[in-house]
């Protein structure tokens, strides 16, 4: 009988990675792409797709079922792109249904940090978990929100923004246009400006004015961090208290087993989530008190993507 | 042939108000006793379920199905009310298990403003919706989440409490015993803290300085607000504006259709309503601008709890 696999994708700024992915989170096959800077998506998904059905050709004995995709601003119910600012197609672009086109089976798209909740939830650390949150900590900062088992997707579809919940108003310009923005002080880009902002005001000694501000990064301020640098551990204290805030805002409305924390700042292990547990046991409400664990992602981060989209994929055919 | 009905029971501090509702939302009968006080709960349970049977066989051709409770700190999973600080039962009282052993039929509880969420789903004007919310704006803040048609109760069955969230790291001290939170200001007695502050800063006229402060409740700041009194405004606008960043912080969240409001500082109408759309829309994410109502409750208040309970015991019936 031939392995029934399905293919997950995951759609980058810059590149594109996809894999074959049987029905118990092994990676079979995976390959990369850049991601077509033309505005045209027809020409990209001609490509990808000949891609995958070139990588299903030499893979003995598999049987496509469906193909699951993570994409920034990836729409659930739509299955569509929606004016993704890293993106070279404009507008609303019906992805999964023009994908379909191209494969002859079911694609089901969504955004990547969505994808990365069912990942968790299929291949990861929340099997057993009705309720849990994801937050990925990357460049920008994700979400995934799952509710009774089910991934909340919204009205609109576009659920789990949490890295736009306002945590200081007037606070640091956001991408988005606001201020304050969760993800402008937790993630990799917002815990670089903290600690640059730090080195600005405060007089204090540290290992980071040995470099060039301009290249500063936040795997930098792990490391002179863990070297016992003040500055740099009060930087991840600061980080990890408004992730905390944020952190104990999310358990008052969906009241979740667990918050697990996915992407490259997680890297930086104690550093972040010992300060983390702290300040989260200190603004927790009473009630929520030790209900909830704070873990890290269970799913490595290079596979993360596309386990992601292939649990998206494997979760709807069944 | 008989017509179907259940009884909607509403636990508050003072008093306990039940009903018999048939399945169209239509009220036969209600009734109210005072919440008692003794700390046995089994002396009220066996009061109260004394008064809904003589209610029942009061009246002709009724057929009891089950029983909808709201109470404070009710927990839908287990069927408990849990510490709750207005009532004299001490510790976890198995209160639904209780009342099912006296009236020999279903009977599921939650929070009251959970009962309102189903309420509003069943009878109001979230039928036809999958996503929205609902926050009670009484002496606190309730809220009930719904998402993809179904309540959010969480791992712990006390998802749900939107007015714990903190607005205000550091802000107004809250009888949950941390700082800031959302109920502290956006609450019946939030609007009243906020007019005596202001009244203490300010040096601007106010017709609420003819009234002692001690006697200043929400209705008079709507009152001297609807005569055009400037202070009241700024209350009223204040109060708009931390609702509304809470509300759009919700929305990040779980995408909602809509968001109604029930309780008493609705009455205010349009002076908390229009500032609040106002700032909505200033402080809305922009992939959500247009994409959700901020509307009053379809159900009158002085139903609402009853109605609650009761659409919380018809859809656990499907």
């Amino acid at each position: 009988m031939k392995k029934e696999v399905v293919a997950g994708i995951d759609i980058g700024g810059t590149n594109t990675i996809f894999g074959l992915v049987d029905r118990s989170g092994n990676i079979l096959v995976r390959n990369k792409i850049t991601t077509d800077q033309s505005p045209d998506p027809g020409i990209f998904i001609k490509k990808l797709s000949d891609e995958i059905k070139e990588m299903l050709s030499r893979e003995a004995d598999v049987n496509l079922k469906g193909v699951g995709i993570g994409a920034p601003n990836g729409n659930y119910h739509k299955g569509t792109i929606e004016l993704a600012p890293n993106l070279a197609w404009k507008g609303i672009v019906p992805f999964a249904g023009l994908m379909e086109k191209e494969m002859g089976k079911p694609v089901v798209l969504t955004n990547d940090a969505t994808a990365a909740a069912v990942g968790e939830m299929l291949f990861g650390a929340a099997r057993d978990m009705k309720d849990f949150i994801i937050l990925t900590l990357g460049t920008g900062l994700g979400s995934g929100f799952v509710v009774n088992g089910e991934v909340v997707y919204g009205h609109t579809g576009f659920a789990g923004e949490y890295g736009h919940v306002i945590m200081l108003p007037g606070g640091r310009e956001c991408g988005c246009g606001r201020k304050g923005c969760l993800e402008t002080y937790v993630s990799a880009t917002g815990i670089v400006r903290t600690a640059k902002i730090f080195l600005e005001e405060r007089k204090q000694a540290s290992l980071l004015r040995e470099i060039n501000p301009a290249h500063i990064d936040s795997k930098m301020i792990a490391e002179t961090a863990s070297e016992g640098d003040e500055l740099s551990l009060d930087v991840f204290d600061y980080t990890a208290e408004i992730l905390a805030l944020a952190i104990v805002n999310a358990v008052v409305v969906t009241s979740p087993e667990a918050i697990f924390l996915f992407g490259g700042l997680v890297k930086a292990g104690k550093l972040l989530l010992d300060p983390l547990q702290k300040h989260a046991e200190a603004l927790v409400q009473p009630v929520f008190r030790d209900s909830f664990k704070i873990l890290p992602s269970a799913i490595p981060e290079t596979n993360g993507a596309v386990l992601g989209a292939a649990a998206l994929a494997w979760k709807e055919l069944k």
